[in-house]
């Protein structure tokens, strides 16, 4: 806010973006307390408790289009934009009323009976998941994800007007990789594919594959539980301290929430597959330090937060697999986790290194799948 | 809603009041995710997240009087009050309606940045207050103590008038014990303060105290947790089926929260005293039990909620004492806990049940100070 004491006595430009910053809040804020309601369903949630769940999050998404789509976000940007004030805006004003504008476009475009609609199928949509995947059965689920789709394609036919991309699913993918082309991705993909193929049939002829039977060791729960205590606290994720502003909890499927001061990770312990939440907890981490790094003093703005998945993930998977995998990191961590578990006194640094390096390549395909 | 069709076709009371319960479902739906997210500060929430939580708290605080005191609410009230088919609705409609009119004036009354303010400081204040109690000083958490006392005192003062009572402590009081006066509590304490004085005094001269030291068996927190399990599944309050409403988790101070089909306890477990949680787990499913089973019709509009907090303890005391501390049910239960724990085998009933009969009267002296 440096550039706006420059302005003239007659420009109501630091006021209008003072308001507009301290709707958004509101918006910020409430994206908050419906994170927490949708932690709390993926991980504590009692089962019979899904009807209820979708009651309140199909209300809180009704709370935030309204806030959302207020005129006066409108009429703020408008005024912002016109005033003579305008060029003496830093680039962090700018970018975030440009962020501002994008989502006050798009969710004005989207009727609120339809986003509560959303919300609502999601909750009974995942739900459903976690009963299909539990038991096995497609059929389950299979209902509740057709709505679910139908529902969001109605969404995508909107938004994909409003954001002028040439197919709606491109309109949905902007949600989560800003201005990324469909055809982008599958050129990507297709050169990946190009390089990895050969290089993977090289790596299953090899003659001297590294042994990994050892990874599956049996290590408790309980000494898991203590691998990840050192983990978090090694890359300065706080989740344990007076003042942590992180935790972990344990799912079926691991993955991180949060925003600032209360991001969150969880993780899945097996007690046969020991580097299966080594590695999933120092990926999770990594998004959690992304979260907590965003610069203090643009909470509850636009700007303080994610700018695109793709961004999200290169952290994650920066610490899963650039410093997680590297000789280096492993050197100092090994004899931490052999004495914190007093279970893995055999292990061996390349070895190690070596078979954990291999795993990560088996669960990439598993992902794929 | 059966009387609703014996009225007129000129009178619009069926559906106005339809209309009237829709807008308080949605007051209902938002505190039950107002309650999610007090379980979470209570339970999991990362102790730097406080700020972050006082501003959620505080906003839905702002939805939830926006939606109490919407005008609507009090044109239905009136339109329904002055219909000639207002003598044919039936009692549970009646009450409904005295609720809803209690709760409109109510907020009505109260501004909307009080309200706010409140919900905000306490926040704050509950977490200075475990901070103070965690490092026993009470001055850590004096000012902001003092603070909520002012805003109270401020929301008491409003209410005060709304609700007629002699003083402003009695309008606060009026939020647990409807209409219940505070020269009526000082009598009952008064009168049961008589006859228990020298009932205490005549058991302390007792010269055959019953032994209690058995209590102070070491029990591993995972067996206590079994033991739990064991109470919450023979009460009927279930935590852990795949159709479970409930849940029990671990804090400093036990407490229940929810609503119908997601109601959640809490318990502590002290390794060398063993029935302090078993007291409590039956103590917080009395509370749990008597939530849900509010009849399930009555979900979402006022009739089914607690009808006061005497009445909600009168059922935790009654699975706590009448049954918990009974013969007949540590006959079949004593058994059950040890072959569960495998470490209470010398247990006998009747010392066993005198002795947690004899640590209840302590207990409610320490409750008491």
């Amino acid at each position: 806010m440096n550039n706006l004491g420059r302005i003239t006595l007659t420009s109501n430009i630091e006021s209008d973006y003072r308001k507009l910053l301290s709707i958004i809040k509101d918006v910020v804020v409430l994206s908050t307390a419906e994170g927490i309601i949708h932690w709390d369903m993926e991980v504590y949630m009692p089962p019979k408790a899904v009807e209820q769940r979708s009651q309140q999050l199909a209300l809180l998404s009704r709370f935030h289009h309204k806030l959302g789509t207020n005129p006066e976000i409108g009429k703020l940007l408008n005024s912002i934009q016109a005033d003579a004030g305008y060029q003496t805006l830093d680039e962090v004003e700018k970018r975030n009323l440009y962020l501002i504008n994008k989502s006050y476009q798009e969710q004005t475009a989207l009727p609120e009976e339809l986003v509560a609609d959303l919300a609502m199928q999601e909750v009974i949509t995942v739900n459903a998941w976690k009963k299909a995947r539990a038991q096995k059965n497609f059929n389950i689920y299979k209902v509740d994800l057709q709505k679910l789709l139908n529902l969001s394609k109605q969404a995508a036919q909107i938004l994909m007007k409003i954001k002028q991309t040439k197919t709606p699913y491109e309109a949905l993918l902007d949600n989560f990789e800003p201005k990324m082309p469909a055809e982008m991705i599958t050129k990507t993909f297709n050169q990946l594919l190009g390089g990895l193929k050969p290089l993977i049939a090289k790596i299953e002829d090899c003659q001297t594959k590294p042994p990994t039977q050892f990874l599956k060791a049996t290590v408790p729960v309980e000494n898991q539980r203590k691998i990840t205590q050192l983990i978090t606290q090694t890359l300065g994720y706080d989740t344990s301290s007076s003042t942590a502003g992180g935790r972990v909890d344990e799912t079926e499927h691991p993955f991180t929430t949060g925003y600032y001061d209360d991001v969150r990770i969880t993780t899945h312990y097996y007690p046969d597959n020991f580097t299966s939440s080594i590695f999933s907890v120092l990926h999770e981490s990594g998004h959690a330090l992304y979260e907590q790094n965003l610069k203090s003093q643009w909470q509850y703005q636009p700007v303080g937060s994610t700018c695109s998945f793709g961004i999200h993930e290169s952290q994650s998977r920066f610490y899963e697999n650039i410093i997680g995998r590297s000789r280096e990191f492993w050197i100092g961590f090994l004899p931490k986790i052999k004495q914190a578990t007093q279970s893995l006194g055999n292990l061996q640094l390349d070895p190690f290194i070596q078979a954990a390096n291999r795993v990560e390549r088996s669960k990439i395909r598993i992902e794929a799948d």
